[in-house]
């Protein structure tokens, strides 16, 4: 049983008021997919830490799927009651159903993620059921955590995937991912996101359909999770940016890649994206400094996995702080 | 002696009207200053005709530096007389000097490329005189080009390097590029560009430059030229274009680099910058599909250089120009 202390080491940012944009480390959730063996739990919290040290206040630490389809995430559990105790971090898990958000809510995770993904096909192999019957499953979700007590209820993060275009349906029509976004907002969601899911996206397409986005769904906080297959991650988060999106999901080390692009960066570094937000004159939260430190230790916590990024290789330009340029 | 036919092939690209956008493939000048081999004159000429016949109409084909400093561009003469006879394709030089600069006009070169650099330090160890020295060999430069008769005249692009930040200096002042960018633009230059030579430039910097130096110069078409060393290379190239910039240096592979920054990739790769920019429903001119086949011939042009680029691993998205999302 979780207690409802859980809940009380929120608010989430240690301090909102010091931070303009919320940078999401997905590294422990969507970067350990393609990882070809089961990571340590220690290794994951040992990561988890440190990467919070560094400042990083957002993750998604697991997800509540099935262990024996992911025997990656089968200690969830653990790895969520760990997270949950961690000051001052938003600990976030995906479900995919209504059995994974049953786990997530008695794990006590901070933020409960649903994806809905505006592909068909894409929808019935990540989900096991078309669009309609996953938007169904979130509103079964959402009465069920509506009826919480309060200090038990988890916060809501609602996204659409495949938002931008799908390996395998091509394009993916904007209206369809605004109605989707829409019908989920009636549920009352805390934040949603629009993920780039196979890296299709460019940035006038990111910017045009965030603004529309937000212009439907008021004033609901709005995230983009964006791949880097195609070398474009860092200009769709630019353009995400200019439309006033606040919450960018990124894997330390671009983990995440696709099995059908080997060499092929997944997410965002979250590294490169701490350094070009913090250039634009953001406040993230994180110490780059430190965060580069993190991702020196990648490589002796996940043997043999490619890491992409490149900022740890060149390093950040080497002038002050006091030296920036200024922003526009 | 240059027969004046040599400048008849102009106008430079084939049809002007038919491309939004110039994308200038620097690989054979910027690219091969860091291969630590000689490239034979065969396989400079080999990548250029591919490369050409993909549809790339502009390129920086050599380097008018002293060849004992630079024996990798020893044979400027023989490649610059080869890419004036190919047809429809705009074949530019860069001098540092005026000694440079006579053998460029000498060779025939559709484009005399001019760069000085706002660092004082750098354009000591680059040009081996400092920044208003540089800019007095410019206005020398210009003086002998105007006097030339107008079928033996080159174009000139004229640039600022180290726009953006320094290695050696940190902050450079924007003022400072303005001055010189202005001064450059007085002696009637064809084209300009503001070249971020270290990859220390970040997007919302590099489109509030471009705003105002285009402000400036008044009607003189500005180009950019992005390093990628720390990946926001296409984030500024998108900045760049949202300040109405129509010309992007880039090298196919990513090639250039930093010595010192081993694994960094260096020029903007020209496969991701042709690929975001017709995604953007921008016309290049090129034949995405036909310039991915030579990228793939790269290795063999150059073995053992690394190279870089999402898309020559992900492959372009698998949707037909008539699926693809509309830009805003």
């Amino acid at each position: 049983m979780k207690s409802s202390s859980n809940h009380s080491q929120q608010p989430v940012a240690a301090s909102p008021s010091a931070i303009d944009v919320v940078v999401r480390e997905v590294g422990l959730r969507d970067g350990l997919q393609l990882v070809p063996y089961t990571v340590s739990t220690e290794v994951k919290l040992a990561w988890l830490r440190a990467e919070a040290a560094a400042g990083v206040s957002h993750f998604e630490v697991s997800s509540f799927v099935s262990k024996r389809v992911m025997p990656q995430f089968a200690d969830a559990e653990i790895v969520a009651a760990e997270a949950i105790k961690m000051p001052q971090l938003n600990a976030g898990a995906l479900a995919l159903n209504g059995r994974g958000a049953e786990r997530a809510i008695e794990a006590g995770v901070h933020t409960l993620i649903y994806v809905i993904s505006a592909s068909q096909t894409h929808s019935g192999g990540n989900a096991g059921r078309d669009t309609d019957q996953a938007l169904g499953e979130f509103r079964q979700i959402m009465a069920r955590v509506r009826e919480l007590p309060s200090n038990e209820r988890p916060q809501v993060l609602a996204g659409v995937a495949t938002a931008f275009g799908c390996t395998l349906e091509g394009r993916i029509e904007p209206t369809r991912v605004r109605e989707l976004m829409s019908a989920m907002a009636e549920e009352g969601p805390d934040t949603m996101a629009l993920a780039d899911t196979v890296g299709y996206a460019h940035p006038s397409q990111v910017r045009q359909l965030c603004q529309q986005v937000m212009a439907d769904i008021g004033s609901l906080p709005l995230g983009v999770h964006l791949h880097d297959t195609r070398g474009l991650g860092l200009a769709n988060a630019y353009a995400a940016l200019e439309a006033g999106v606040t919450a960018f999901d990124s894997a330390l080390g671009g983990l995440g890649g696709c099995p059908f692009a080997p060499g092929a960066s997944g997410n965002i570094a979250t590294e490169d994206l701490v350094h070009m937000l913090e250039a634009e004159g953001l406040r993230t939260g994180v110490d780059l400094d430190r965060l580069l430190e993190v991702r020196r230790q990648l490589p002796e916590w996940l043997p043999d996995v490619e890491l992409r990024g490149a900022l740890a290789l060149a390093g950040p330009p080497d002038w002050s702080p006091a030296q920036r340029p200024a922003s526009a």
